[in-house]
């Protein structure tokens, strides 16, 4: 590879034919996660009704790996492996002495790195004889990722969209029509739930915890459909460590390694992608790179929220997960980046936290969408708000190296990019983004409605 | 490279160093063009003060190939080479014994091929000097993609958008700004000429020629400005040959020679870049391949229009140039492809055409758009609506294959992803796409109007 190259491509033939679970290589295994009624630990048959026993066997998986079936890979191989880029423009702009690298999950076909994880759980859906597929979303980068995995294997697709996102970002719901999906905006006149909420208020704005309820009551009824979460989950986590493991062989293609690893946390699965394969040189003693999380200072759930259990939506009707939280009850301010807006973390994430194996910081959005534009003006790329926060983070130890005259290597998660976010971009620039307030109070008060457990 | 690819990726090294210019290679020069006030034809000195001298060289040049200089490949290298697919999820949906294979670059940071182009142009009136550009677009394809350019070499960017467009389309102009460059709803208030047509109607709608007329005139004024055009030019059309010579490469790699090429042709840049270098191998006799432009039936330009003298802008202010065209004074049908919608053909293409090197056909919107969707169901990617026109060719010579049981191999210029245009998706999804009538009397009327030369 010559010096100066600005674009690290794997071969295809380099494309990971394996996924990697981290758990067995933890130094102690992850909390389990309880049935909502009896409080015991949850089995693989509490999630039967709801997902294909091949990805509830994932979920409680003590493999180190497991094979990427092949229709899956031939799937990803539409845009995998994606680039690693060298931001030499970036750092020539900071002045720095820092080398930043990004892996950029914008080429897939739907933005961001979600198809990761759809296409195998429309595949294996599928190859259990499931023809429909559920789910909810919000801003739409995950309803679109699953509406263009179910297009592959000819499976229906039916989405709930919260309404406010679905009268304001019309253009992520015409992508998902555009691949066959069924788009309700929820509340919707199709459950029972969603016709109670509308009885009550016809311009109801929805939420992503109503349009779980939806999304899950219609999955249950009928033996043919299942549901699909696009985050959080162990199985969810292990589908995106293909980013991780594409990353470790580029950074080792250009005799790198890094220093620090950012990502941004919202359910955690793109950070998760990333680092776990990181997390697993790192236990291994192999490299030791600092890994650190960066939430939205309005959401800071690994920074402010407890570790304790909780549900994962805000009807209380999933199981108690033990993760960082911030209430089932929290509702986030209406920030720009969608996808961050979660009271919860994955509870695999949350685990390793706790462990002391990562960091976190929280970061305000105005910061972020300054360091989304100068990241488009330097390295060409407009960022989807979500990595804008990662960004931001790698902007801060970048302008840190500086100041301090040290060289470090930083490895960004680019998740995604923001075509479909210009509205976001266009209210930073006419001045009408700010920050949220938010106070320990606040926090405190939403914590106080979740059960004590443990 | 494995039997059953899907992506061929060429690598970094392998990124053309030389731009290909086939004017040395055709059977007889282009006519050239002809001052508007002499009727003479037009020398480098008439064009100084509208473009820099590098690319005024370029347009007039006699060699057959010209280096890229390296802070050109500097900056292509953040997305280029760009892919080649085989759309093996096409056909077998079509069911067809033909070979499809698409070039994309719809992965560039603007999101089409256009800058391929503005890169290199921003650099050579960076080296001269020039401190601005200015520009005209449509839909915006064009201007974002300068602004990127001049981005990248810290150039100022003026554009004016057609004031249609500028309204109902306000995602590219953020993206403009985005990457720095001022935005101006035209006709405007900055120009004499916006002034007057503003006075007269404060909700003009503009046009593009309106819009060239305003770029154009405040380049004019100072020198420190230049004004760029994103196709037309036969120095345009060369920049974009990095796509064709790329594509040659990577069909070689797979063991692949086309037997149709098909791209679609509004100004011509994108299927020149792509056909030229395969129309050198066939003018040498290494290959054969039919070469065929598919233009909107709305604005048919190559199989409707004359092959005569004209004006390029509706103003008459251009030199007249020698092409195939419906008449400067004609206005297309508000078709959602506005890249295709011009009324004259790059006089390098019409030369090309009219030496009957190339075919063309003209496809109604409606198929077009039928096309579209079934491309992004089965192989992903939403195309852009002026891909859709040779995506719509392709499917018609897959089927004859299907018919015919003959397995042609197929080579598609897919210029640019639609993440921009699923408003125009939605129309088409909604039913609201309608085809437009246009009569040989309209066309003819039209022609009327150009004065008669040759």
């Amino acid at each position: 590879m010559a010096d100066d190259y600005y674009r690290v491509n794997l071969p295809e033939s380099e494309l990971p034919t394996q996924w990697y679970n981290v758990i067995p290589d933890l130094p102690a295994p992850p909390p389990p996660p309880l049935h909502p009624g009896t409080l015991e630990p949850a089995g693989p048959e509490d999630l039967a009704p709801l997902f294909p026993m091949a990805l509830i066997l994932q979920e409680v998986s003590s493999d180190s790996y497991i094979d990427i079936p092949g229709g899956v890979l031939d799937v990803l191989r539409l845009w995998r492996p994606s680039p690693l880029f060298r931001a030499r423009r970036l750092e020539k702009a900071l002045d720095t002495p820092a080398k930043i690298f990004y892996k950029y999950e914008g080429v897939s076909p739907a933005g961001s790195h979600k198809p990761n994880t759809a296409v195998p759980q429309a595949y294996y859906n599928s190859a259990e004889g499931v023809t429909k597929l559920t789910t909810e979303t919000g801003a739409g980068q995950w309803g679109s990722a699953l509406a263009f995995a179910c297009s592959q294997y000819g499976m229906e697709c039916e989405v709930w969209q919260v309404a406010a996102s679905y009268r304001q970002k019309p253009y992520r719901k015409t992508m998902m029509e555009l691949w066959g999906a069924k788009v309700h905006s929820s509340p919707s006149p199709v459950t029972e739930f969603g016709r109670e909420l509308l009885a009550a208020d016809p311009d109801h704005p929805g939420s992503l915890g109503i349009a779980i309820s939806e999304a899950v009551s219609v999955a249950a009824a009928d033996p043919a459909v299942r549901y699909s979460l696009g985050s959080v989950l162990n199985h969810v986590l292990m589908h995106q460590t293909v980013i991780g493991e594409e990353a470790l062989r580029q950074l080792a293609m250009v005799d790198e390694t890094p220093d620090l690893l950012v990502g941004c946390t919202g359910g955690g699965s793109n950070f998760g992608g990333l680092a776990l394969p990181f997390l697993r040189e790192k236990l291994a003693g192999n490299m030791a790179p600092t890994i650190r999380c960066v939430e939205p200072a309005s959401c800071p759930t690994l920074t402010k929220g407890e570790y304790r259990y909780d549900f994962g939506d805000t009807a209380c009707s999933t199981p108690l997960f033990k993760m960082h939280t911030l209430g089932h009850g929290f509702i986030p301010a209406a920030i720009h980046a969608g996808g961050l807006r979660y009271h919860g973390m994955s509870p695999l994430v949350s685990h390793i936290h706790d462990l002391g194996l990562t960091e976190a910081v929280a970061i305000p959005q105005s910061e972020c969408f300054a360091a989304g534009l100068q990241f488009a003006r330097t390295e060409g790329i407009v960022p989807a708000p979500e990595p804008t926060h990662a960004l931001a983070a790698t902007i801060r130890e970048a302008l840190a190296c500086k100041e301090s005259g040290e060289s470090r290597t930083i490895l960004t998660a680019m998740c995604g990019h923001g075509h479909l976010d210009l509205s976001a971009y266009e209210s930073y620039i006419s001045g009408a983004v700010s920050d949220f307030d938010l106070s320990d109070e606040a926090i405190a008060a939403s914590l106080s409605s979740v059960p004590v457990l443990s």
